[in-house]
């Protein structure tokens, strides 16, 4: 199953991509959508707007310097030294954006980077689940970007402040399912600047697989159906060339994995954002 | 307005404290209560059990080494080099817990330490709000109990994994609008253990108050209605003794602010959790 949220006709809703069509789901969260039937005329993919997948993950993780050359890579702005740890932060639950929506440049740093990453959404309640078990609470996979503010994310060793901004975490296009993937190990994750291929690497080279990190996330808390994890990115961020290569507004960030599709966002001046009550 | 959050004869509702007594109000949600009006029979409050007054933050932030006090205390487990600016976390929105129910000692730790708070609760939506305007967006106040898992939050320098278990998030026991607060800066926090006072901290003496942390956190991203903040603790957690004074089970935590009431949990050895589906 391909399970995206789309608008169309000025509603919001889950469906099927099957091909080049949308076939509407019943259900109004992702937890119903995920049990969905099929509800309603399918809809060519050409008129719809794709939305991430899940509206609003009550959590959404990030582990860091998740890939070895990703990590040499690092050095210069990451605390390095304890790899064998899981080194994980948040995303803002605010900062879920669509597959191929605008992202912003903000206007308190000039410092945007992009990192592309396999991203798992759960499925399943999950607390204490051995790493042999893993994989049962995991609904599918999506493309995500784990947008950057490399100044802000190194001013404090935390780095929350850095990887949470708004429209900061993309994903997409579609929730597809593990019986859809074939080799998930051999999936490859590229990231394109301006059609400028940046990053490559192959999940494979994870340092630590989606199911140690689910092993270690829920030996602290609950994982919960329409969590987010962001898998780690490889190398190949701008923060890693001499001198970075920081994102500029028009630039156009492409996220491809074999057999999950792509996610392309164009960074943007931020707007007018300025809000209070 | 004193708003809670409670169950009696088997149902979940908010309510206004007066007193003693309990009234029902109407509204579903956090935001729908705090507009909520009257509704139904006063309850004496000795026969309700209060739940934390937001049953599912969308973000919950917790600023770190905020009391000067505090922050020497901490140079053993903490980087303390950077203090001037804001050290954020989250705890995970699955923590929360209510103001007088158990917090377990986790399986797989023993180093469980207390950090007494004040809590502030976001009542309005806020992105780039200046400091002037910052209190403008909370919606009242509360205890909180910023549980921390020493060996886990020292073991990554992003800290996130020793601050989130589960139940860990203990806040209440009434959201306090500001208007019942005549002296916010004068509020003194003081956290007991079994009946031995542990810390204490006035709010006046906070290195970023509640307006600069607002300010600084929706530089980057909007704070919504629900999000909760952890103010940041003052001197006296077990870590800052030596040897460290670690809780474990049967030990009552207290924490007490002037005007808010008290929140108070027992330490209870983690029960069977595991969960899958």
């Amino acid at each position: 199953m391909r399970l995206v949220r789309f608008v169309a006709e000025g509603l919001v809703r889950f469906g099927h991509l099957e091909g080049d069509t949308v076939v509407p789901v019943a259900g109004d969260s992702f937890v119903e959508a995920l049990e969905g039937k099929e509800k309603g005329a399918p809809l060519a993919l050409s008129v719809v707007h794709l939305l991430a997948p899940v509206p609003r993950p009550g959590k959404i993780l990030g582990i860091g310097v998740n890939y070895a050359a990703h990590a040499a890579e690092s050095v210069s702005f990451i605390n390095t030294a304890k790899l064998e740890v899981q080194k994980w932060f948040n995303k803002q639950a605010t900062a879920v954006n669509g597959p191929y929506d605008p992202v912003h440049l903000p206007k308190v740093s000039g410092q945007l980077d992009y990192e592309g990453e396999l991203v798992a959404v759960i499925g399943r309640h999950g607390r204490h689940v051995p790493r042999a078990r893993a994989m049962e609470i995991v609904a599918g996979f999506c493309i995500g970007c784990d947008y950057s503010v490399r100044d802000w994310q190194k001013a404090s060793q935390t780095m929350i402040m850095g990887k949470g901004f708004d429209t900061h975490a993309p994903f997409g296009p579609a929730l597809v399912t593990p019986d859809e993937i074939e080799d998930l190990p051999g999936l490859e994750v590229r990231s394109y600047v301006n059609g400028e291929q940046r990053q490559s690497g192959h999940v494979r080279d994870m340092i630590h697989d989606i199911a140690a990190q689910i092993e270690h996330l829920t030996a602290a808390f609950t994982l919960e159906p329409g969590d987010v994890i962001f898998t780690g990115t490889p190398a190949g961020v701008g923060a890693g060339f001499d001198p970075p290569k920081w994102l500029k507004a028009g630039d156009r960030v492409r996220i491809e994995i074999d057999g999950l599709g792509h996610i392309e966002n164009e960074i943007v001046p931020e707007p007018d954002t300025t809000r209070i009550g």
